[in-house]
């Protein structure tokens, strides 16, 4: 059963690779429910961000820069920069590989994530804009 | 509440990379049952093909292609090959790496997708194929 | 409706990457609960670990490792190594890729899977763990 189907937003303040940790985000939701146990989707509705689990660490985060930079190159060329003008091609193939969408079981109002693991809005985009987050939570 | 699950076919036509928009198709299924609130899963169920969201426009396509070529390279040799000998190593590891499932939330009979977000069902196959997707919707 | 949700222990027992073939475990809880429609969802309460469906055979499985150590080297330096002192940089980055969570649709007490498709457990750690994967039952 749908408990609840929320838009949360989420502003990308910088240039190049964006990392939220929207861990405490989604348990106030889950509290708020007052459900003990289900699961919880969260959803990116964005061709250029995405959504995952990672230990929320700076130095862990320019990690996955130098990675990102090393499969998903932002200096070279895309075809797709021809369709709109936007220098984007990478944001929208690194959004893909890592999907926008996680379902995550929980119980007690908490999400049953690792000891480090954190979940991620991962906004690839190549400059700030507004952003939102879907919380659907399942019993 | 499990309120529909339904197997739907689609042709891969070509050969290497195949990607196919199965937004309108979702969303035919969604309408279909005349639920207005819930989530829809659509899943692959095949080892070298995948699922993800990604902005349907042929130039991005060609991008995705020459990314997973970078990545995943279709021209090198696999040890995959001597257990069937079939030649779709590459295949087999593009589609592990997208991953089969994909959750959706949706509302008034639409998926909860960004713009320029599109539903795609991703072949990683070397041949032509006869494929199906699962779509389960719940409310 | 939340039929089941259990934690189900896995063992790393060795060193590098470790893929686990957990079909038949994922069955057998489904096979329990006696729900015949519905979908079930695994996921890894770990932020070096992940899961994915791949066809489960040894060449297959050195692919994999090839193409990861390609995209994600293990023997090159990480930031992330500075935080705890531990070497799992790459680790992190291979688990947050692959992502921490699956879900598949079931008819007649079965996962709706392809004849070579496999659910794996993916741990990406450098060292041996006892881990455990979260498995939940909707109908």
């Amino acid at each position: 059963m749908i408990v609840k189907t929320v838009e949360v937003k989420i502003e990308k303040t910088n240039q190049g690779l964006y990392v939220s940790n929207i861990t405490d985000l989604v348990n106030k939701e889950l509290k708020e429910c007052g459900v003990t146990v289900g699961s919880v989707t969260v959803f990116v509705p964005a061709s250029t961000a995405g959504v995952s689990t990672l230990e929320y660490e700076p130095n862990l985060i320019k990690d996955l820069d130098t990675m990102l930079e090393r499969i998903i190159p932002s200096d070279i060329n895309y075809e797709h920069h021809k369709t709109w003008g936007e220098q984007n091609g990478m944001s929208h193939l690194r959004a893909s590989i890592f999907g926008p969408s996680l379902t995550i079981p929980f119980k007690d109002g908490r999400m049953m994530l690792g000891q480090y693991q954190h979940v991620v809005f991962l906004d690839f985009d190549v400059i700030a804009r507004k952003r939102e987050v879907i919380i659907q939570i399942v019993t």
